[in-house]
C-alpha cells in the first residue's frame, strides 16, 4: 500500500483553482445554471451548443422528470468525469456540502441506471430499442467506463457503497452483454475507455472478470474491421452514411488487430486511451506480447508524432494523428484531452519497465499542453492547442477555425475541461511510480510518499519549489531493515545534476535515466540540483514545418511568443544562434512566470513600394528584445499572436 | 474590326493537343463512351463521381430517351465550355466532321429548351416545379451564361443560326423572369457567369436589354444579402440547412452590395467572373463607379492575395479567398478555373485602361496556374494547382486530400478541363487589346493581328519563340495615312529591354509600362530583346509562409523543383543567395522545357540519434546541384515532391 500527499505551491494552486472555481462552475454548467457562451470546438453546426443538459438528461432517464435528451451521446460522460474530480478534490479537501451533493449526483445515476444495470441516458430515453446497436457512435461503453473510473475514484474518497454498487452492476451487464462467448456481442465501441474503467474496478476489486473483459475488448477490436458496418446492416438495414461512419477504420483503431498495430493511427484520444489500457493489462498481468505493441506505439508516437509541448493529433478532420514527422503548428489539433491520456499511457508504461523517458514525456505534456488547456482562471478552456496563432487568420480561414485564440466558456464538446479537472485534482498519482520492485520519482513535486512493505516503511519527502527551481530535497525514511532503492529520475533536457546525500556530494549511479538512491536503514538526505538551464531546440529535419526554426524552453516549460509582448507578425521575429537568452522571475506576470529575454532580430514588415512579390533581396531588419512566456500561460491577455517555434538566424 | 491568326509553336502545339487529344476525349466523357477514372477534386463523398451522363441528360430533357438526371445541377455547363471549345478550334482547323457533331448538339441542346426558352436539363428533368426558385444552388443562370458564350462563339465560327436562336430565346426568358419591374424575380444566381454571357450576346447582336440585365444582376447582387434564405422561405417554407446554405454571405459576393464591395472575397471562381462581367460593362459603357469597383478588387488580389504562379483561392473550405497576405502553399485551393477567370478579369480590365500590370497578371496566370490544370498528353486535369506537395501528405492528412500530386483522368466535378480547352484554343484574343484610341501588344505570342479603320489597316506581325526565347520581332504595316500607334508591354519582370526600330537601336517611351511604337504610314520593323533574366523573387514579408525563402523564374515562367530531380524532402534544399542559376534547354524533358540549375545546399534529412527534439546546432548540410523545372509542366512523371518555395541562405 502505498500514500501520497502534496503539498506543492505551483500544483495546490491549480487544485484550489479546480476545487473553488471550477468545480463549482462546471457544476453550474451540468445543471443549465449558469449563462455562459458555449462554443463549438470548430466549425461545425452538428456539435451542440446551447446548453449542456446533462444534469437534466439523467433526470429524465431516472423518471424524475419530463423531457428530451439534448447534447451528444456522450453527455453523460461530463457528468462521471466531474464526479472523478470532485473525489479527487475530496481527497485532497474534504468538503461535507460538495460530498453531499456529489452523493445525490451518485443517487441520481443509480436512479439513472435500468434494472438490468445497462446505464445510457441517451439511449434510455431516446432510443430505448437500439441498446449495443449501434457501437461504432454509441459511446455506452465509453460512458460506461468512465462512471467506472469516477466510481473507483469516489469509492476511495468516500466509501459510498452505492457508487460501486452501481458501477458493479453496470459492469456485470457488460459483461452478461460482451464477449467471445456465443449469444453475447463480439464487438467493441467505437472509443476505447471501457477498458480502463474495467482495470480501475479490477484493481480496487480484484474481479479478474473485469481484467477478463477490458483484455477481450482490446483484443477483439480490428479482428473484423467491418463490424460497425455488419452492425449497421445487420440491425438497420444498410451501412450508415456521413457522420462517424465517413471516418477510416483507423480512426477507431479498427484498421487491423490491436496486437498487430504499430504505429499511431486516428484519433489520438482514442489511441491514447487504448494504450493507456493494453499498458496496464500488459503491466498487471506481465504480458510480454501486449508489452510490446504498446512499446512499438510508444516509440511511434514519441519518435515521430509528438510536439514538443507534448501534444498529439496533427490534424482537425478525425482528432487525429497523420503521419510520422508530420507536424503543423498553425493547424494541427493538439487536444487538451489527447495530452492527458498520454500521460495515463506514459504513467501506465512505467509499471512496465522503469525507464525514465516515460516520465519525461510525462512531465512534459503536464507542464505544456495539458496546463495550457486551462486558463489562468480556471473557467476557460481549450480543446485545442496550437503552437502557432495569428488570430485574424483563424476568423476568417475556415481549416484554421478550430485553432482558437482564446480559450471559451466552455465547449459543445466538453470533454476537456472535466478530464483536466480530474488530472489536476489527482496529479500527486504521477509523482511516484511503484513498480514490483521499484520506487520511482517521476516529478520533482513537493510531497510525501510512504510505502508500506511488511517489515517496515518506506517515505520520500520531497521538498521543492519546482519549476520556480531546479533544487530538489528528499528526506527518505526507511524503516524495514534492508537497504532500498529509490529512482530519482534526470531529466531528459537536463545536462548535468548535482547530487548529494546527507551533505556529501556524491555521483550517483543511473538506470535507464533514473538516479539511483540507495537507502539504508534509517534516513538520509538526497539533494538533486537540476540545472534550470535556458535551451535551445531544434526538430529532426524530417519535420519539414520546423526546419531552420528554433524554441527555448526552460526545465519541463516549453516558452512561446506572444503579440502582446512583442508585436504582431511574430514570423517576422529571428532569433540568431549566438544570441543569449536572459531569464527572470515576474511575480506580477501571468500569476507569477519566469520571463525569457533575448535580442533578436524583426525583419521589416513591408516594403515601400507595397508589392507582393519582389526580386530584389532587400529586407532588412531591426534589433529587438523578445519575451517569452511559458507556453502553458499563453492566452490569458486577451486575443492575439502565438509561437513557439522561431525562425533561426 | 479586328482579327487574329496565331502561328505561335508553343501555343498551336497546345491547340492541336486540345483539338487531337482533348475535344475527342471530352466527347467521350460526355457520352459516357469511356472507361476512366473520375476522382473527386477532394474527399467529399456528396461529388458525384461515377459518370458524366452530361449529354444523356439532355437527351432526357429533349424527350428522346426516358431517365433520371446524374450529376451536378451544373453538368449542363460541360457540355456548353465543350462547344465553345469546338467553336474555337474550328477558328484554328476547320473539321467538318466536328462541325457536324457539334450542329447536333447544338440540336440536342434546343430540343432541350422549353417552349418558353428555359434551359437546364436537370430542372425540366427533376424539380420541373422549382425552376428559378433555389437560386442559391441551382445554377440556372450559370448554365445559361455559359450556353451564351458558348452560342456567341459557335456563331462566329460556323454562322449557325440555331445556336444564336435558342441563345437569344433562353436570354429573352430570362431577362421576362428576372429585373427591378413587379412581377420579376428580384435576385440573381448563386454564382455569376450569366452576366458574362449576356454581354457576349450583347457585343455581337448590340441588343440593349442583354447588357441592362447584365447590369442588373451585378448591381442587385447584395442588396439583399438575405436573398436566398428568403427565396427558401418564400417557396419551401424554411430555410435550407447545410451544403452551400452553410457558405457564408461572402461565398456568393452576397455580403454587400457589388459597387460596395473592395477586396476580393468568396469563392475564387465566382468573384473573377463577377469582376470580368463587371469590368465589361465598365469598358463597354465607360462607367467610373464600376470601373472603380473593378481596380479596387483588382489591386487587392494582384497585391495581397495572389500566389506568384497567379493562383488565386487561399483555401479548399469554399475554394475562397481568406485574408491579405494569407498565401499558404501546401493547403491552397488555386484552382484552374480561378486563374482562367483571373484571366479573363484581366482581359477586361485592359479595355477600362491600357496599363500593362493587367497584362502582366494575365500571363503570369497563363503560363503557369492555367497551363498546369493539364497534362502534357492533353488527357489528364488538375484542379487544384499547389505551391508545394509531398504526396504522402495528400494521402493521409485530410486537411490535404485535395492537393493532388497527380493529375486525374477527369473530375467529379469537371468545370475545368473544358474551361482550359476554350481558354487554349481561344489564347489568340489575349494576345492583342483593341481599345478606342490605342492597339496593345499584351503577349509576344507569334501571330498576325490585323484593324480596319476607316481610312486603313494597322497589320502586326509577330514573329517570335517565346518563351524559349526573348527575341520579338513586329513588322508592323499602316495603311491609314496617318501616325498610329503600338504599345507592346514591357514585362514587369524584365529589368532592361533593347529595342530597335528598322535596325536601328532605339529608346521607346513608356506608357503605364508599355513601350509605344509610333508607327508612320507605311512598315516598320520593331525588335524587342527581353533578356529572359534568371530572376529570384521574394514575397512581401507579411506572407509569413514565404518568410526567408526564394522562388526562380525565367520569364514568364515561374519554376519548381521536383522529387524525381532533386530528392524526396525538397524543404531540406536550401538556395544560397549567392550560388549561380544556370539555364540549358532540354529538348529530350517533358516535351522540351529550359531547365535550370543552381549549386544548392542539402539539409541532413537525419541525425544518428533518430530523435524528434534535440538541443545541439547540429545540423551539417551537402552540396547538391538542384534541377528546376517550369512550374506548369511539374507532375507529368509520377507522383513525387514538388516545392516552388525554396528556403534560401
Amino acid at each position: 500500500m502505498t500514500k501520497t500527499v502534496i503539498t506543492d505551491a505551483f500544483w495546490c494552486h491549480y487544485k484550489e483553482l479546480v476545487r473553488k472555481e471550477m468545480i463549482p462552475y462546471q457544476w453550474k454548467v451540468l445543471n443549465d445554471a449558469i449563462e455562459i457562451n458555449i462554443e463549438r470546438e470548430r466549425n461545425d453546426a452538428s456539435i451542440p451548443n446551447l446548453k449542456s443538459h446533462a444534469i437534466e438528461n439523467f433526470k429524465i432517464a431516472a423518471g424524475r422528470t419530463k423531457g428530451e435528451h439534448y447534447g451528444w451521446v456522450f453527455q453523460d460522460s461530463d457528468v462521471y468525469k466531474w464526479l472523478e474530480a470532485v473525489a479527487f478534490s475530496l481527497n485532497n479537501t474534504w468538503d461535507d456540502n460538495l460530498k453531499c451533493i456529489a452523493d445525490e449526483v451518485v443517487d441520481l445515476i443509480a436512479d439513472a441506471q435500468e434494472e438490468d444495470g445497462y446505464l445510457s441516458t441517451y439511449y434510455t430515453i431516446a432510443e430505448p430499442d437500439n441498446k449495443f446497436k449501434r457501437l461504432r457512435g454509441s459511446h455506452e461503453l465509453y460512458c460506461a467506463g468512465h462512471f467506472m473510473e469516477a466510481a473507483v475514484a469516489y469509492y476511495n474518497a468516500t466509501k459510498n457503497e452505492k457508487v460501486l454498487d452501481t458501477a458493479k452492476k453496470l459492469a456485470d451487464h457488460i459483461d452478461a452483454s460482451f464477449g467471445p462467448e456465443e449469444g453475447k456481442i463480439h464487438g467493441v465501441d467505437g472509443h476505447e475507455e471501457v477498458e480502463i474503467g474495467l482495470m480501475k474496478l479490477y484493481h480496487l476489486l480484484g474481479e479478474e472478470r473485469y481484467l477478463k473483459l477490458a483484455k477481450y475488448f482490446l483484443e477483439e477490436r480490428g479482428k473484423d474491421p467491418d463490424f460497425f458496418e455488419k452492425q449497421d446492416i445487420e440491425y438497420f438495414g444498410k451501412a450508415e452514411k456521413g457522420g462517424l461512419a465517413s471516418c477510416p477504420k483507423s480512426y477507431f483503431q479498427m484498421h487491423k488487430p490491436v496486437l498487430l498495430q504499430d504505429t499511431a493511427e486516428g484519433h489520438a484520444v482514442r489511441l491514447v486511451y487504448m494504450c493507456t489500457a493494453l499498458a496496464d493489462i500488459a503491466a498487471t498481468t506481465k504480458n510480454e506480447e501486449l508489452s510490446k505493441v504498446c512499446k512499438r506505439i510508444w516509440r511511434n508516437i514519441v519518435d515521430k508524432r509528438m510536439y514538443i509541448t507534448g501534444g498529439i493529433g496533427s490534424t482537425v478532420i478525425g482528432e487525429s494523428f497523420t503521419l510520422d514527422y508530420d507536424l503543423p503548428n498553425d493547424t494541427m489539433y493538439c487536444e487538451t484531452c489527447a495530452s492527458i491520456g498520454l500521460i495515463f499511457f506514459a504513467k501506465q508504461m512505467l509499471r512496465i519497465e522503469a525507464k525514465a523517458e516515460y516520465a519525461n514525456v510525462l512531465e512534459r505534456a503536464l507542464y505544456n499542453t495539458a496546463l495550457s488547456g486551462m486558463a489562468l482562471d480556471g473557467k476557460h478552456f481549450f480543446y485545442v492547442n496550437p503552437l502557432e496563432v495569428v488570430p485574424k487568420k483563424s476568423m476568417i480561414d475556415p481549416t484554421k477555425s478550430h485553432v482558437k485564440p482564446v480559450r471559451p466558456q466552455w465547449l459543445g464538446c466538453a470533454c476537456c475541461p472535466p478530464n483536466l479537472a480530474r488530472l489536476i485534482t489527482s496529479v500527486e498519482d504521477y509523482i511516484y511510480s511503484d513498480t514490483d520492485d521499484k520506487v520511482l520519482v517521476n516529478l520533482f513535486i513537493k510531497s510525501e510518499f510512504s510505502k508500506d512493505y511488511e517489515d517496515g516503511t518506506l517515505n520520500i519527502k520531497i521538498d521543492a519549489d519546482y519549476p520556480k527551481t531546479g533544487e530538489v530535497k528528499l528526506n527518505i525514511t526507511n524503516t524495514t531493515g534492508r537497504e532500498l532503492k529509490v529512482y530519482v529520475r534526470k531529466p531528459d533536457w537536463a545536462e548535468s545534476v548535482n547530487t548529494s546525500l546527507d551533505g556529501k556530494q556524491v555521483s550517483l549511479s543511473e538506470e535507464d535515466g533514473f538516479m539511483v538512491v540507495s537507502v539504508k536503514p534509517g534516513k538520509v538526505e538526497a539533494l538533486i540540483e537540476i540545472p534550470m538551464t535556458l535551451k535551445r531546440w531544434r526538430t529532426n529535419p524530417l519535420v519539414s514545418e520546423n526546419i531552420h526554426k528554433v524554441c527555448v524552453s526552460r526545465g519541463p516549460q516549453v516558452y512561446c511568443v506572444e503579440g502582446v509582448d512583442n508585436g504582431e507578425n511574430l514570423h517576422l521575429i529571428s532569433l540568431p544562434k549566438e544570441a543569449p537568452l536572459k531569464y527572470r522571475r515576474d511575480e506580477n506576470l501571468l500569476g507569477g512566470v519566469g520571463v525569457i529575454e533575448a535580442e533578436a532580430l524583426r525583419y521589416d514588415d513591408k516594403r515601400s513600394d507595397d508589392k507582393l512579390y519582389y526580386s530584389e533581396d532587400a529586407v532588412s531588419a531591426k534589433k529587438q528584445t523578445i519575451k517569452m512566456i511559458p507556453y502553458y500561460a499563453w492566452a490569458n491577455r486577451g486575443s492575439n499572436e502565438m509561437r513557439v517555434w522561431l525562425a533561426e538566424e
